[in-house]
């Protein structure tokens, strides 16, 4: 006897976006997407794909298995289409306090330096994150989390960033780390001390402070199994973090054993590409104000581009360079950006301002919210296609064509989500 | 003993929109909203607002009514915020068949206009619908009603359109009709005949087609009582109907008993100003080429001016001018303009939109998503706003400030829907 945690027959399309086990999409690959017509898909007792084709082939599949073979859950996608579930690249979902009224100040055309100026920004939440216990953040995590899970994210990167020192951003980091080990949603963390100077510092002060207190600190609580950051970030921007201080602390980061992942150009150039280079980058985001030297720079360092349209489009700031990232073979990821300054927890949006705002086709956005955001996230062996062996994350679309998850803007048509092969979400309702 | 459908207590913030029977707010005005801090409201027998004040005031204010008092609901809002159903001043949601692929098109450049020529576009939504039955329609029109309320909507403008034949216009406004009388959300229904110049036609003859046959047999289903078009509505456009088959149109809807609100100025200058004079029109739509004169014109004639701000995102057209609008006394509203072409449902993401895209304050789109649209609609006697004797339309809003209804882009903290005093919609789900 054989038992299945879950078998999906039937889908009008069965989206893989994968079926070659490609790592990322890069250039013209990545405006490709694998489907299937009437497809179908087998789950393990692991929550991992066992098999994935048409309906019929799996059908056969299925009786070549030990007999009995049974289903824990057996279910019919007839007229419904099946995607992997969305990666979201880059979020700062952990956070305390309010920053609404700022969205006015913006609105009224303020720049974002300027409400920083101002005393809002950054260290306006720092302030409010720092009074705030483990506790209180964690149960405000929990509740975003559970939003994005419902617009069909099945995981997300989540950074610190409002402490700014010690203590606060090894609390930030336990929440992750307690949601990681409790919530549904997949996590990938992200370590950003240097998210801001925070206030009575200088930039270089901040710097010797998060190489020689922060980290070391973070080794400790990571030894003892407190926290777990993947990656390292830091804001690298003029007035911010400037390049030989981002390298600094990013390099300090690497050596503690943490890959990079930061916030690059997004207000001036900032020469990130090369910063990519120099350090062999993991991935780094926003980048509006990359130049093509820089953008040859981070394709020859196979660094992946993690773009966030929202942000762009709520600081009215100029597109980055999308086209010319695929066009010279840089991965190009997708981000919701989360935070208190761009209140969006939706891929589905997300991918929708990317082909509005940043010219990519839904095929590109597509790609970009799952296996180029796995990849952005290091999790491109076990997570962002729908493909034998990998985590069984899904979503299924109450539509006759994926696009419809992009087309339809706010009021997606997502069904159900599923994590690990199990129903997480259903009719918008948290199982 | 006195029986009251609802009372509300507590509520952190009470937004009512206008306090002072304001039948629409232009210019400095539009830029207000009148706040109730710890807010209470009761809502009568019949659905209306019969008090509305600080928590004390109702307190009070039921004391003084013949006693016992009873609640049908007792509604405690602590830490919550009470707004106005939000009213969507231009929809088309009557349509069968799919359109996803032509915004593929359109991201990777095509013009609305070329889509048009390439056999797509609305005359493709017209083939469709002509072959679709009447409780086909009917199906699908109401699946989108329902979304609509779970995103706070309670009163839509509603267009017919899809048909360009009497037989078809007539049984979009019959489907129109059974649905304002069998759905909880409000509609108004607009006649669309002149939408598009039907494929074998040219814009004379369609204008006589609507003028001699469509017109005079809508008379005669409206007497019938299977109809109800309170609007007339025409695409004012170059290539489509220019001024002059406008003009006949509009007049003859006019003469008909219809009031006009139409499409103006969306891809090139028609001087739909002058228009709105000459016809005292109630509302105009688009508008991104209007001219300062057509402005002029506009507020001349007190014509309420209803934007798309969806519509501008998705074809990237340049921004209706709503500052100067507003700032010559226009009465601005604003719309989803819900179709095929561009599947917003959201009338909070608008609101996000016309901030974000056409420069509005928080407090502007929300007086143009509430108060302003009902006079677009032409129902601001009755809706808009939350004010004795009105009808009980009402959002719960799970945040401390209203201005999270726009803050949080796509997944709104919508908790409780409310129509007529009686809860429709709860935590996403239709009641």
């Amino acid at each position: 006897m054989t038992v299945f945690r879950l078998r999906i027959r039937n889908a009008q399309q069965l989206v893989q976006v994968c079926n070659n086990n490609e790592k990322a999409k890069r250039g013209a690959e990545q405006d490709t997407v694998a489907i299937i017509e009437n497809g179908a898909l087998i789950v393990d007792a692991q929550g991992k794909f066992a098999a994935v084709g048409t309906t019929d082939e799996i059908e056969r599949w299925v009786q070549a298995q030990p007999q009995p073979v049974t289903f824990e859950k057996d279910f019919d996608a007839t007229g419904l289409c099946i995607l992997p579930g969305l990666i979201d690249g880059h979020t700062h979902p952990v956070w305390s306090g309010s920053r609404v009224d700022e969205f006015a100040m913006k609105l009224a055309g303020a720049t974002y330096m300027e409400v920083a100026a101002s005393g809002g920004g950054i260290n306006r939440t720092v302030r409010a994150t720092r009074a705030s216990s483990e506790s209180e953040l964690l149960a405000l995590l929990n509740k975003r989390l559970d939003r994005m899970l419902k617009c069909g994210t099945t995981t997300v990167e989540a950074k610190s960033g409002y402490g700014l020192d010690t203590e606060t951003e090894l609390k930030m980091l336990k929440v992750i780390e307690t949601a990681a080990k409790s919530h549904p949603i997949g996590i990938v963390a992200t370590y950003l001390g240097g998210h801001s100077v925070p206030d009575g510092m200088t930039a270089a002060e901040a710097t010797v402070d998060i190489v020689q207190k922060q980290i070391p600190a973070l080794i400790d609580a990571k030894k003892a199994g407190e926290i777990n950051p993947y990656f390292i970030d830091v804001f690298c921007e003029k007035g911010v973090f400037e390049y030989d201080d981002t390298l600094t602390i990013l390099q300090a980061g690497k050596d503690a054993g943490m890959k990079i992942n930061f916030h690059g150009d997004e207000l001036h150039p900032m020469n990130s590409g090369k910063l990519c280079m120099c350090l062999q980058a993991h991935a780094a985001s926003h980048l509006e104000m990359l130049d093509s030297a820089n953008i040859q720079a981070m394709a020859d360092a196979k660094t992946f581009a993690v773009l966030l349209p929202t942000t762009m489009y709520i600081l009215r700031l100029q597109s980055p360079p999308a086209r010319e990232l695929i066009q010279r073979g840089v991965a190009v990821a997708l981000g919701s950006d989360y935070n208190p300054n761009a209140h969006c927890l939706s891929m589905p949006l997300t991918m929708h301002m990317a082909c509005c705002l940043m010219k990519m086709t839904m095929k590109e956005a597509l790609v970009a919210a799952t296996i180029n955001a796995a990849a952005s996230v290091d999790r491109a062996d076990t997570h962002g296609s729908i493909e034998v062996g990998k985590h069984a994350d899904l979503l299924v679309l109450d539509a006759p064509q994926w696009e419809h998850i992009i087309y339809e803007m706010a009021d997606t048509p997502i069904q159900h989500v599923l994590k690990d092969g199990r129903f997480v979400v259903s009719h918008g309702q948290l199982l």
